[in-house]
């Protein structure tokens, strides 16, 4: 182990931290709220004086690096973040308990947007921004900023490619560029460009803090509303331009490289990109017809479904409406798509599209062997064969997915809620969605659980954020690099 | 294809299926259900008929047979006989509607046990025992049924053979010895005497009728009750003897065969039989712990949560207790169970011990690569190695699995049941289990969904049965022979 280089890395992280608090602790300021602000202060100097401490000691780094390094760097950095992030939550008393505290920043980090706070409103607007920030920075990965701002890794190549495949979702992240900083830079650069076209939109008919923690939240695929309805009383403007940028945001960012390079027809011919927009058209359209006469006009339930579905596909979780009272089939078909999740290599969280894909290719190609088990089907996605190792890759990935939902499923249930509520629950924490169904439905909380349930879904949340087995997804990548 | 010899296949399959009939028809003239014998007796009549025209046609085929040959042999002659079980419910009226007699003799032989009907108590004795019997020869298989009584391929080895694996449940039958007649004969054999031991042993505490439909609905897992509270009236004793039974019903028949040649250790030190066991034993445990509380002894919870969990593993579905009243901990204890099953080789269905055992060991295998990413892992099951095809068939087969389970859960969502009734009827009747949770509950029935929704459930007791790829079986086998 690289242990200097490690030091090094979470000096800059805590670093990092401290600064993004900044503009935390100048709302509480301005907002005259003492115990917050003294939440966020402390905070901050723990942060800049322990990450100060390490980058000194660990001057002068060896850049050599291993891949297995880099996952545990993530994994590392990740938890690292989550257990000082929690600080100002607890410490400035918002919430009162650091189990809850840590499950709510992971929440934030993760993007998944599922809260212990039954009542948001209630909140202090520092805290509000944090949560919200926290699904931003998030959504895109820590490290893959650091990458972009700061040389991390001196002049080490291998080092920032092993952090930036390890920390993004999907198993998609390749180069787009030579050199890894760059594609890190360009990623951020139409993530913040997106971000910011959204706040435009938004803040037409929002006010500005609100319009600034819901585009964070809609560009992290985060969730954490500031309103205990979610987005229920904010207009129908509002709620179609969100759910259009939820979509946007849901798309692999290299789709969006390709754009820049004018490279359309490639973005077209994209089979995940296709397969995604298949499904979110035809799940809307079917939810739309079942749910018809719950609403006053077709055009109402259309933008309710559309909604809901770009919510839960990209794994916001956002709400306009309690779809926790939708009949089964439209039920079934949101349970459906939390499980898909969105596409490789955006922000959205989930199995992602490219390996739902893989899997029914091979599902068909399996039921072709039983009637000619002497032929050899290449499975192809993009024109281009995929390699048998990423195609028993994808599958040991639902092995472990299926394999972690159910332990999790199993040690939830001690606390003896309802089983629709412990299984969504678990689907909902895992894919980094955020509302579930029954006591964890869109107008619930997770605060009823015990500290152990909370824990378990602390976990099942950095596990569906960092994807299980980085090692699956860096043997995926290779093929499935586009550009 | 070799039509001639399926049609030889299909006229022994509709002859049998007469034979078979002959007790229930019996039973309803000795009973004087003029309406229920007539039905019997026009279905004999027309399947003797038809199968006695089939066997004349097709006299003198070759036996000259392919794998893809035997897989869809064995999907079409389930698919007949149950066409024509079906026919004495319909014709009878027992069962007014063809898609409810349909789904429900396929809940026979697949041994799942679902029913449509809510007062099993009102059916003629008749149609009682020709449910229970459904399970019985269902449980073994009618093909290797008929492959131990006469010999069906002539000659040819490679017949029976791919008969028997496309048939036999999990991907663990082989070759006891070296003739796959004798092979067929000898798990007959087992499986007569281990029901006749059954038999004896309830007789002594139910009448005879009772004692026979329960050792038949014990031995092929299967659960068709012929009261209508199951097995809740009877006395402990009789409780007790069953669940032991459905156990010993669950384990892999070649485990019998090993210990007939007095291989004993051969027996204990294999690690199918030891998870099998474990499981139960910590199953058992925990909801033992957990509806402590609701009855007046420690035994009485103990012998419910024995018989519910030894009834849900093997996928019998005979209940003593209404378990969808326990609590969410017991109840997510059985829904796993549900989904893991019983071993391979056995009469019960769900994905099977054996291929769980595989998908966690290549999970723990998984976990290591991280760690070391060089380093080349073979997964080794009793001491042997496992091929790497049998360890990706077996995650394919989770996958198709996976599928085949939320689409069906999505198409039954039409009817607007609760989404626990759903998923519980799929999973259910996919593993053959019988009764799920809520409206299809131990206390419930199916009788309630739409005649789409119980086509889906059809199809889905038989793939269940057959396990969806006969062909991911076929290479499995191979590896997991023993003996």
């Amino acid at each position: 182990m690289n242990y200097k280089m490690m030091g090094r890395l979470f000096g800059l992280i805590l670093c990092a931290e401290s600064v993004f608090m900044i503009p935390s602790l100048i709302l509480a300021l301005t907002d005259a709220e003492m115990r917050v602000a003294l939440g966020f202060g402390i905070t901050m100097g723990l942060c800049a004086l322990i990450g100060g401490v390490l980058l000194l000691l660990c001057r002068g780094a060896k850049t050599d690096f291993y891949a297995k390094e880099g996952l545990v760097c993530v994994g590392l950095s990740w938890i690292l973040m989550c257990l000082f992030g929690a600080l100002p939550f607890f410490i400035g008393d918002d919430i009162p308990s650091y189990v809850d505290a840590v499950f709510e920043i992971v929440s934030g980090f993760t993007t998944t947007g599922a809260s212990i706070c039954t009542n948001v409103e209630a909140l202090s607007r520092a805290t509000l921004y944090w949560r919200a920030f926290s699904h931003w920075v998030g959504g895109m990965g820590v490290l893959v900023f650091l990458m972009a701002l700061v040389p991390v890794g001196g002049k080490s190549e291998g080092f920032t490619m092993h952090l930036l495949r390890a920390e993004s979702p999907g198993p998609d992240v390749g180069k787009l560029v030579p050199r890894m900083r760059y594609t890190a830079m360009i990623l951020y650069l139409v993530y913040v460009v997106l971000t910011v076209i959204c706040f435009i939109f938004l803040v037409f008919d929002m006010p500005v803090f609100d319009a600034i923690c819901t585009s964070f939240g809609t560009a992290g695929t985060g969730g954490f509303g500031i309103k205990n309805d979610s987005l229920t009383g904010y207009s129908p403007y509002v709620q179609t331009v969100t759910g259009i940028f939820m979509l946007l945001f849901g798309v692999n960012f290299s789709c969006y490289y390709l754009l820049l390079l004018r490279n359309v027809l490639g973005v077209l011919r994209d089979e995940e990109l296709r397969f995604y927009f298949g499904i979110v058209g035809g799940a809307v359209l079917l939810i739309t017809l079942n749910i018809r006469t719950l609403y006053a006009t077709f055009g109402e339930a259309l933008r309710h479904a559309f909604f809901q579905v770009s919510s839960i596909i990209t794994t916001t979780g956002f709400a306009t409406t309690d779809f926790d009272l939708w009949p089964s089939l439209s039920k079934a078909i949101l349970l459906i798509l939390m499980v898909v999740g969105a596409c490789a290599g955006s922000t959205g969280g989930g199995l992602k599209c490219a390996r739902a894909l893989l899997l029914i290719k091979s599902f068909i190609r399996n039921i072709g062997r039983v009637q000619n088990p002497q032929k050899v089907a290449v499975i192809r996605v993009n024109k281009k064969p995929v390699d048998e190792k990423i195609v028993s890759g994808t599958m040991a990935y639902l092995c472990a997915y299926v394999l972690i939902v159910l332990v999790s499923f199993l040690l939830i249930s001690i606390d003896n809620f309802s089983t629709v509520t412990n299984l969504s629950a678990v689907i909902a924490c895992f894919n980094n969605i955020g509302p579930g169904l029954e006591t964890v439905g869109p107008t619930g909380s997770y605060a009823g659980f015990s500290d152990f349930s909370k824990i378990v879904l602390t976990i099942d949340m950095l596990a569906g954020r960092l994807e299980i087995f980085p090692i699956l997804a860096l043997f995926s990548r290779k093929a499935w690099k586009r550009g």
